[in-house]
């Protein structure tokens, strides 16, 4: 129990807008994998959050629910080590968000630079739903509720945890007391992985991701899409290694580096076919993704099994975040019966 | 049981951030008491509300939620008929106003005017905090929460209820079932009272109030300080009436409204002193306060008795509250286990 406690503890998560996909096992999966051992790890499924750009879309949220637990399920994150939450029933983040908000004005969320590029990427303009622009304070009522001080995220999120500091000071210079431990970003150490397109943004709905359930046809066919080097005409002439999306899925799945090194070599000074690296690339991509697609399959046909994870890790974090919750409650000083 | 339901449901409530007065007693509490009889009245003691421009004070928030309670018993809010509860003891107005906030853009919240008017007010400008901005949400989720259809409100609040509505036809369009009736403002046929000193503005800060335990000594230096027609030199002047704050004061309390009407002819022809009307305001104010503030003197001999009141109001509320949610988050579509 002792030792259990003094592992740092991290929070992580996804918004269940859809499937996962390779994206997300080389950006968060993979590693949380590996975390879940020297580490208290929870993972959030942001259902609330979700909603928060997805509005008219209740239903899409609440099915991909199930459909990322699954899949965090199949690439091993194993619910005995990490405990796995649905967002919307852990009212105490309600709570917290509401009251952080007071410790935040309109404009220093405004100026978040995160924020500023979701919007715009959102297409929101002045239409910025409200609950969009409080995210970074639901966020950081995540985080502290759970007393994280480790959190995963890209390079893209780093306001979002300088946000949530300033308000664990704001909320300990107010209580008097260290209540709220600091966070730290844990930076992955890969880069966001392109679509198969080639294009830096990955999405369903570009249809160019690979998911964690592709059979060895959809393998097959997304990595033969593949973008090389447009002036690799030739087997003969050299090949362009840097943005050639092939190589860059080599670097993100070839584990075998001394290998993939000389590949390179060989791709620049010429005589290397694109279609040798893409056997390479589809071979390693069935191999990783084969046992997963098997475990998934199975998962499948136990949606209750699914569901009593969720239940009993919803149940845990519950648990967490309401003494949490009433810690910080307390030490403002607000009533109690 | 069926006829109780059948009475329509009142929300209503303060900020508890300090005693209430004469203002509130005519603004407010004295229709409350009458309204009792003929609505199912909900009380809510906005903690949280309060919160949004004291972040920096909650000690003063806390302690107030006594003292209004209190008050209301005092001058006969009856517990048996009204339910009095802790708005921040009722955790699904939160999760409803963090869902509310996805169907409300940033620019709808700025535009306000209630929230604009306060904004000046207040001092905020750029330093908004941002649960300030989100504060017409959270009060629709007060409202939703109750299912109430009247809110006694200033003419300053009419556009709070039409933020509200909006609320209430997104949520019912997107569920497609009038799961939420629409509300309609209660609007008090009396003019806000002004402080003592004729500022229209009545507060603790600027001691302008009269407190719903003032002593007679209280009452008197209040009544002798007021302002009344600076040109009504001599008695047998002619007086002016409007903008005169005893008649303002007397326009609020004195009952007998015939008395009243000579009492103006004659002030406004000549004849009849400030020092004879102040003493009728004066005995008036006296009758009215004696026997609430002996029933707070009683009172607050027994916090035990209060903090039962607030407990098991409380507890109804969080119970309709809930089921408010459970059956707005169903209608939605969100995750169950």
């Amino acid at each position: 129990m002792t030792v259990e406690n003094q592992r740092p503890i991290i929070l992580t998560g996804d918004r269940p807008t859809g499937q996962l996909h390779l994206g997300h096992f080389v950006g968060s999966l993979r590693s949380r994998v590996g975390l879940q051992d020297s580490h208290h790890q929870h993972i959030l499924l942001a259902d609330a959050q979700a909603l928060t750009d997805n509005a008219d879309n209740f239903e899409k949220v609440r099915r991909n629910i199930i459909e990322v637990a699954t899949d965090y399920l199949a690439v091993g994150i194993d619910p005995s080590k990490t405990t796995i939450c649905v967002q919307s029933h852990l009212p105490a983040l309600n709570e917290l968000t509401m009251l952080y908000l007071n410790f935040v004005t309109v404009a220093r969320l405004e100026r978040n630079p995160t924020i500023k590029s979701e919007i715009q990427m959102r297409g929101f303009e002045r239409d910025i739903p409200a609950g969009f622009l409080c995210y970074p304070v639901a966020q950081a009522a995540d985080i502290t509720a759970f007393k994280a001080t480790v959190v995963p995220v890209g390079e893209d999120q780093i306001p979002m945890i300088e946000q949530t500091n300033e308000i664990i000071r704001r909320v300990n210079r107010q209580i008097g007391n260290d209540i709220l431990p600091e966070c730290k970003t844990l930076l992955s150490n890969v880069g966001r992985l392109p679509g198969f397109d080639g294009k830096a943004k990955m999405s369903k709905s570009l249809g160019n991701t690979i998911v964690l359930n592709a059979t060895d046809k959809d393998i097959k066919k997304a990595v033969n899409s593949m973008y090389t080097d447009p002036n690799h005409l030739r087997i003969e002439d050299p090949g362009q290694v840097e943005g050639n999306v092939v190589f860059t899925y080599l670097d993100a799945f070839d584990t075998n580096k001394e290998e993939l090194k000389e590949l390179k070599a060989h791709y620049r000074r010429g005589g290397l076919g694109d279609g040798t690296v893409k056997k390479r690339l589809e071979g390693i991509l069935k191999e990783l993704i084969e046992p997963i697609r098997e475990r998934r399959n199975e998962l499948s046909k136990d949606p209750d099994y699914i569901m009593d994870v969720l239940q009993e890790g919803t149940r845990k974090c519950q648990i967490v975040t309401q003494n949490t919750l009433d810690e910080i409650k307390s030490g403002l000083g607000m009533f109690r019966f």
